[in-house]
């Protein structure tokens, strides 16, 4: 199939995690299609913290090397038999995949597919390198040897292999190729952001909201929070612009945790309470940082009847101390998400609305960069002087 | 005002933990009425764990002596000036009460007032008695010493004054005085199984059910539960007449914990995924026992997506440990409540239209007792012979 493709592709593999083993932009073969699968052209990638976090527990998911990338956007170049989604030409943005028959696929919560880890981290030996790492197979379409498909999609390369249920189909929804850019992000970090609040807590105007973490589905969580005319919106972060970048999109209070004095947890509960009506803390907590000590605040500082929701990773065995009494008297919920339970080709039409209505300004957090500057943009977002850095292919 | 009372007031009057401290059925003598309270005339009082369970911890919440009981049915024989709820004459139901100025009450979740435990456990000190222990307040109500208002109502005695607030107007709703005794039980248990099943889970007829714990609020749970035409109700207990009960009700299966073999919660998780769909656990579990082998099993056996609903109370300082990552990959939400989050005085319509349309048959769980005896009605419940005795005034 490679043969069809012009120019020559390109992937950045990583041999190893990102921390110890700097990952590398290489000439990639790719092996045929199969039925369910789509030839995707890849104009643009953004850069998530799961591709880093996944890279460094890669071993738990099929080992190296492999090529990361799960917010996609590009052009559909050729199809698998069974594929309805998508014709050659049609843009695409490419969102997580599932496997379509558990009865969480089947009643529609895709999210929480009962093969999410499977489908999503493990993926298929999908491309081949000349790079001496891969010995035996040295640049050969029919005997691949890089681990792709994460999320059904690795989009960090200029071509790749898309699984049918990781395709949105794009061509009502952009009105230039400059857009379906843009919207590469909307696939997973926006989404989530945004689904946590609409769909998980389902905010309402009366609520009174925290959001732990400013960066891509923090800050979209803001924005989702805003357009559910939320009164009190408050932006927790150690990171100025962030806080600053949170104003601007909607957050009414902002909390700098680098300047809590003495214990952090306990100094934000307090300015929690300071900060919402009654001192009750917050109706709806957004946590999206996996930060136990923000974790724990986070639960202890959700109002009455409020709605705590997990939404960043944390390490693996990590646990929240849930007190049975005071969940009890309190009436508070304690609950986590995987991609805000949203159906993406529900939800993309949903946000790319509120995009054109002014309310979803995606361009106030994107970064762009070139498939060679890839390195440069994963150091930019750990800083945070990016949010959501979009590598163009 | 105990001058205008025949016959001669009565009161079960604790004096310790009835584990160590027979209560003891004596004449009392009542304080005069506050503007917003209400003298009534009680005809019959459910018994509850709670009752038991404050009493063990009654220290805290004022000591000795006081008289429990909180789900009482009676007449009204005087209003203080403020009253509006109810004329004298009127039968009313006694349900929990609440300070109706805090965020919790003035948005209509009174269950979760900010001075529950305050309005509801210390309550004040309403009565006086002749018996030795008051050596200092013999007989005299202008002088009281036994500490009443439990849950705004201390029905564990033949007169007693409640707060307008903990009273339910039941002039319209009953058709004789006998059913007026049968709905005592509607003010706190089987208000709570209703509403942890109708308002906190929100069953719906998709729902897969777990119930553990078959006493009056799990069998409330049960017959709730077949009101919102869930297809899958697993109910657990020890008890062999409760687990029989539950079928009856509405149960389309049951465990016995007695006759689990190995460790209970293991034994437990492994049952539930026998008895539901695709083995994924139940989505909704209501938890009513408390204990805690049972509430993390329960935690660990709720579906994706699926609701966990604390409802029995824990001992102080009991916690479960929540794992976050399955947390956020299953979905699942954890949470407690206080009566379902119920205002009685619209939930009791609806109780009593569901008793009338003969889904609530409460008189398959009230065991009936004599206030003379109230000790053997403990026992009796304890040993889970009767599920929820009452006591007739």
């Amino acid at each position: 199939m490679d043969s069809q493709i012009t120019p020559t592709p390109r992937a950045l593999v990583a041999y190893g995690p990102p921390t110890t083993t700097p990952w590398r932009l290489e000439p990639i073969s790719l092996r045929p299609l199969a039925d369910t699968e789509l030839l995707i052209r890849t104009v643009a990638a953004g850069i998530c913290h799961t591709d880093l976090a996944i890279a460094e527990v890669a071993g738990a998911f099929g080992g190296f090397p492999r090529v990361m990338g799960h917010e996609g956007a590009g052009y559909v170049l050729a199809t698998g038999t069974a594929v309805t989604i998508a014709k050659p030409g049609d843009p695409v943005l490419l969102s997580y995949n599932s496997c379509g028959a558990c009865r969480l696929c089947t009643t529609n919560h895709p999210a929480h597919c009962l093969r999410f880890m499977e489908v999503n981290f493990v993926g298929s030996l999908d491309f081949s390198s000349s790079h001496p790492m891969n010995k035996e197979n040295p640049f050969a379409a029919d005997n691949p040897t890089i681990r792709a498909s994460f999320f059904g999609q690795s989009c960090f390369a200029s071509h790749t292999i898309a699984a049918q249920r990781s395709v949105v189909n794009m061509s009502s929804l952009i009105k230039s190729p400059e857009e379906l850019k843009l919207f590469a992000p909307l696939g997973c970090g926006v989404q989530t952001g945004c689904a946590a609040v609409t769909k998980v807590a389902d905010a309402r105007e009366g609520d009174t909201v925290a959001i732990l973490g400013l960066g891509g589905v923090g800050l979209s969580a803001v924005m989702a929070t805003r357009i559910r005319g939320c009164k009190t919106i408050i932006g927790v972060d150690r990171v100025k612009g962030r806080l600053e970048l949170a104003r601007e999109l909607g957050a009414t209070a902002v909390i700098d945790t680098s300047e809590l004095v003495g214990d952090v947890g306990e100094a934000l509960v307090h300015a929690m309470q300071a900060l919402t009506p009654d001192g009750l803390g917050t109706t709806v907590t957004i946590e999206t940082t996996g930060v136990m000590g923000l974790v724990e605040a986070g639960v202890a500082f959700t109002a009455p009847l409020g709605r705590y929701v997990q939404v960043g990773s944390t390490g693996v065995g990590a646990a929240v101390s849930v007190q049975l009494t005071p969940l009890m008297v309190s009436g508070k919920r304690i609950m986590g998400t995987i991609e805000g339970d949203a159906v993406a080709r529900d939800y993309v039409p949903e946000m790319v609305k509120w995009y054109r209505e002014g309310r979803l300004p995606l361009e106030k957090i994107v970064g762009w960069f070139g498939a060679e500057e890839a390195g440069r943009a994963l150091e930019e977002m750990e800083k945070g002087r990016v949010v959501k850095p979009v590598i163009v292919w």
